[in-house]
């Protein structure tokens, strides 16, 4: 069986090269007498590398050779990425994705073309890497009513967290460490402002709730404001700060999302999952919680998702996996301002005794938070669950001048 | 379609509720208009219970009716539970189970039966409850030379371990509490010997590595001989002493399995699994480490993964789902004694200057390790990897009187 691949960066030669180094127990799995890359489309050239000779820059051979049955989109983006995969389904050919953002867009509409044309479209590899995790809520997960899902989907911030947590590190210095270590970008927005995460949660969510979540409906909130003082909060808390994504289904059916910094108690191993690493829980209503966890993002983790899609595709060549992903309606979605939500709060007051006095008027039962060489005017507590649209004029009326830091708090 | 369930205890009941509470969805990812169960087989009656119309005593009743597409076998131990499956899958009927002892021993010949009759014979709920693992292996990380699969696969020690750990409870008084609690036997042997956890790596092993693994080949200790002292030290240098199952392919080809108490460091999220949870680490030569985790035991995360496998049935009714096990050969198993370990070693020395100028000639490089309020004539101290028959060897012949403990250490 033939395989091209789209995309010759840094998942797309990883695959190239897993394909060759696992090539016979890839084709066992696969059920098929041999796996083979025919062809690798970009408009680099690569010379001295050992797939130089497979390189083109033309779509259209690909798309009009029948010898070829699966490709593999590894380009990143929506256009051409879509274009190209849109046509590949067209033509009956499966397609395995790497790419979040086009699946986190257009995965609807592309499942609803493979059905069409009785082919495969599959993204293990959009979500957590190597991390098994979609098959797992399609499959294992299946006697479930899932609950809710939630993780630690972005390498860099995490990375950037721990560091600040374990190293003390201000925010400022480990985005440079991060980006010294090819983990960030030079422009880390798309990871520090939560909006990689977004488009994560959001494929997550579709898959466990049926619907497509698009990200421009989930609130986002990244870690730029994350201080040395919030970390050691969370500590001295029992837990530790992390960016944490998550979608969970409310009573009346419709589903909330949100992507944000949050406390979460050691207790739950998203706590400890340190540096690079992805974490994915999901809360079922027979299995209670059960927690993914490894490596996020890199070369060959991803190629190992990507590659298992391709087995799976091989294997099923004739039969379509179905995903249950429907279009969202306006209603789906419920307003994150209506979420019972507990809170870490952290004032600067003017004055502190005051400010004490008054808080079980404003938040009712509070568990102040303390932490060593804190400022004298400085104040953090938890409060109990309250709606966050409440909570915010709350805030924005009573401690305007005074709000250092307003953090989520997980119920796990 | 229909379904009958054998064994109609914790287990067993949990599928039975979770087939009827979660009947729409288990229905609509079975791809059948409806799921129902026809039949439970006890020997018991259960007069008052839901579901008490269902049950029967005669297992030919099951067996001979054509309607009954799956059965799912709930009872435990080898006979008859051996038997009534082996018919079942003779008449092409296919069966589910959460029976590790049966998957253990007779998995080979039951796998083989089930091809034969071109029918299923799925197993997810037999290692590690409700996680999703058995999938995972066998799909999801298709694409890896899977060179390591190891975990913390018994909840019951795990929850003694966790309550010396963090109460500092002795090893009797937690035993105890787990009876108290419904975790341990009132014989607790198949438990804490960690004849439990063997039978559980004995199926991971012969996925990940394609061979059957008969628990009688598996150097086996359990958690009754680790002190509060061993607990002191493990937390000293960094980590946590936690029950072991692990098998590990060899260059040579051949696998190597233990199961035993074992340092593991702080870092690894195998130290953080704590109570009654389980986890199962996977490396692979693509991936790196992943780790699965959550509840191992229970009666809904149980039927959970027992469901899954239902609807799996359900779905590929007429298609069989291929599993790489065969016979192991009498060469496929290394002798744990070659397996080169690093270990924890705590002695009770007559003259501990004496033994502390001696250690770098035995052992060469050797960290100390110290805890507070240690009797004076304690040394506990941590070696590199040494070929495991060479330790002990040396062990008694250099320290034959003195040595209070032995433990293995990993290196995650």
């Amino acid at each position: 069986m033939y395989i091209a691949i789209m995309g010759y960066g840094v998942v797309g030669s990883g695959v190239a090269a897993l394909i060759r180094k696992n090539n016979e127990s890839i084709a066992k799995n696969s059920l098929q007498p041999k796996m083979e890359v025919k062809y690798i489309l970009d408009l680099r050239s690569f010379p001295g590398d050992p797939f130089e000779n497979l390189v083109i820059s033309d779509f259209t051979q690909i798309v009009n050779d029948d010898e070829v049955s699966i490709v593999v989109e590894t380009m990143g983006g929506i256009h051409p990425a879509y274009d190209f995969v849109l046509e590949c389904l067209k033509k009956g050919k499966s397609v395995v994705t790497s790419n979040k953002e086009l699946v986190a867009v257009k995965g609807c509409e592309l499942l609803k073309a493979a059905k069409e044309n009785n082919a495969n479209f599959l993204f293990e590899a959009s979500v957590g890497g190597g991390i098994p995790i979609i098959r797992p809520i399609h499959q294992c997960l299946a006697a479930n009513e899932i609950e809710e899902v939630a993780g630690i989907l972005n390498g860099t911030t995490n990375f950037i967290l721990t560091k600040m947590i374990n190293e003390s590190m201000t925010f400022e210095d480990a985005l440079l460490l991060a980006q010294q270590n090819g983990y960030a970008e030079r422009d880390p927005s798309a990871d520090i402002d939560g909006i990689d995460a977004c488009r994560k949660i959001c494929i997550l969510a579709t898959l466990c709730f049926g619907k497509h979540v698009y990200p421009e409906s989930v609130h986002t909130e990244g870690i730029r404001k994350i201080s040395l003082a919030d970390v050691e909060y969370a500590l001295s808390w029992g837990g530790a700060i992390k960016l944490i994504a998550r979608a969970k289904k409310l009573e009346s059916g419709k589903v909330t999302l949100s992507v944000s910094p949050a406390f979460v108690r050691k207790s739950c191993l998203l706590a400890s999952t340190d540096d690079v690493f992805n974490a994915v829980l999901i809360r079922g209503n027979a299995v209670g919680d059960v927690i993914f966890y490894g490596r996020g993002a890199g070369k060959f983790p991803t190629a190992s998702a990507v590659v298992a899609d391709v087995i799976d595709c091989a294997r099923h060549i004739e039969r379509r996996k179905v995903f249950g992903w429907e279009e969202g309606g306006e209603d789906f979605i419920a307003d994150y301002r209506d979420n019972e939500t507990a809170f870490y709060i952290r004032l600067i007051t003017s004055d502190k005794e005051k400010t004490l006095a008054s808080l079980a008027e404003v938040f009712g039962e509070t568990d102040i938070i303390n932490r060593s060489d804190a400022p004298e005017n400085e104040l953090a507590f938890a409060i109990k669950p309250v709606r966050e649209g409440d909570l915010g004029e709350k805030l924005a009326s009573v401690f305007a001048n005074e709000i250092a830091s307003v953090i989520r708090i997980t119920d796990y």
